[in-house]
């Protein structure tokens, strides 16, 4: 088997962040559920925008993010998300690139806007994030080129992926591919809330091609409707790496007879948007250099800590060199 | 004459910043002066956007940044600026709308997009900007509404906004409005390089139509080709008022037979950006209630000192209460 070509080939929403800050009281006023991802239609985005504080718009999006980061940390990678043809569009497709990441995509034309989301930093520095998908729901197996999976030591995917419907057949085109060519899957569960709106794709997927999987606390109780020790047991039969993140109590990596015990890196909170991106760039970065476990979480803790000390979802390079 | 609705009117060019960090080798190889505004076309905007790092967005434009500030800070305010009909343009009506400043100018259709700034923000905090200007260069005396001017306790303009050809008419409008209303009408000058372009013409709107001057040393020094003393005593027979920020040696102010001295309100300096247009702010916003040139300066200097730390040419709200 040929060397490929890229460390990571990650596959996700491609989405522009809009983040301000707000109180807790915004979020109550329009029934936001702190902490979690919630799908919304045109109506309510501009509804939601309307309300919001002055804000700032970066690139986002969650396989985005891992890829940014993992580029910063030197791995090689390639992404594979819808945009449209317009201003914000634009913006996604520089900063991605502008970060040294591979991307390709042809940007749809004449459907919906580049997606968005919607991000209410609140003082505790948690995140509220309310996505209108666009562009992204365009996004399917004829978007997902098997020689680049193929070109890439492990194809990352974000579970968020599941919520656009066409792009749950490009997710298991692209692990079919991966595995096909003897590469590696790697998947995110994203949201606990993600995971209940798909526990039985999430389930069936997890077992049959994943072989890396990420998920913070909540995401692996939604998973295996158990509670933490109990789900990374389930989930060390399932997987050959599961990498199950505890906010400030670090992560906990269990892989066959092999479990690894990692401390967060320490930070101020400035604002949690884009934290387990962070992580999973870390860990995988370190892991196509052929760490160990450890190595790989520390390095994930020390991206993520990078990420939350300043606001939105991608860390300053020189903060991480 | 009846009470003003509004205590700042501000007129500018509406653009979105386009802010990364660089490094010095970045502006030398890109040709451009640092700390400077230049004026770029199309074709530069597209070339130098190529070539930067990822960037986050916000709103900004000189006049702008002033209006939401000094709305942050308690004072009534209205804006003028020709924004496109596209997504950088709804996300500038929208970041100063949600900032409690009036904007109702019609969007710019089938013309040039919404301007833009590709600001680089080097390691020394200094900012240079490439500003293109899109659809600022279609704001004319046909976008000044006399009766708003009129509304507003002084009339606000920036020094950039002579560079697009028509607004130097809405300026003259604006200006002559403002004086036939018994209003006050306010400069910035913006830039040394905006007044070496636009000298003769600065030195005559000064002399016949100012009443509040903004100025930093290079800025006066090129209107008045002198130094420093020398150009402050030149303002004090030409303007009622005449603000001259000093950067970290703080403002004076000179008003006829008086002159207060101001210091700057420390802080770390993270991105200059909007430094100017904040102190501004905060000088006008005093002047506004009646305070004296002292308490003017000093709401200056702490509106300059709190944007200044942090990337970004608008302070966070919450810093300045």
């Amino acid at each position: 088997m040929a060397d490929p070509r890229f460390d990571i080939l990650g596959i996700g929403n491609a989405i522009v962040d809009v983040l301000a800050r707000t109180d807790d009281a915004f979020l109550d006023k329009h029934g936001m559920r702190k902490g979690a991802m919630t799908l919304i239609d045109a109506t309510d985005a501009e509804r939601i925008y309307a309300a919001m504080p002055p804000a700032q718009e970066a690139s986002g999006g969650s396989a985005a993010n891992t890829c940014a980061v993992a580029a910063m940390l030197g791995a090689r990678v390639a992404y594979l998300g819808k945009i449209a043809d317009d201003q914000l569009g634009r913006v996604f497709a520089h900063d991605i690139r502008a970060g040294g990441v591979a991307f390709d995509a042809a940007p749809l034309q004449n459907g919906a806007p580049t997606a968005r989301c919607l991000i209410l930093v609140t003082p505790d520095g948690q995140r509220t994030m309310n996505t209108f998908l666009g562009a992204c729901v365009a996004l399917g197996e004829q978007d997902v080129d098997a020689a680049l999976v193929a070109d890439a030591a492990v194809t990352y995917l974000e579970g968020y992926l599941f919520d656009p419907p066409a792009a749950q057949a490009a997710f298991r085109k692209a692990a079919a591919a991966a595995r096909g060519a003897g590469r590696k899957v790697a998947l995110s569960l994203s949201d606990p809330f993600c995971v209940n709106r798909h526990r039985a794709a999430f389930r069936a997927l997890v077992r049959d091609d994943v072989d890396i999987l990420f998920a913070n606390e909540a995401e692996i109780a939604a998973l295996y409707e158990a509670e933490f020790d109990a789900a990374a047991e389930a989930a060390r039969a399932d997987v050959a790496i599961a990498a199950l993140t505890r906010s400030e109590a670090g992560s906990v990596i269990v892989a066959g007879a092999e479990t690894a015990v990692v401390p967060a890196a320490p930070t101020a909170v400035v604002d949690t948007t884009g934290a387990g991106d962070a992580y999973a760039a870390g860990f995988l970065a370190a892991w196509a250099r052929g760490e160990a476990l450890a190595a790989c979480g520390a390095l994930g803790s020390r991206a993520a800590a990078v990420t939350i000390a300043r606001m939105g979802a991608r860390p300053d390079p020189a903060a991480l060199a």
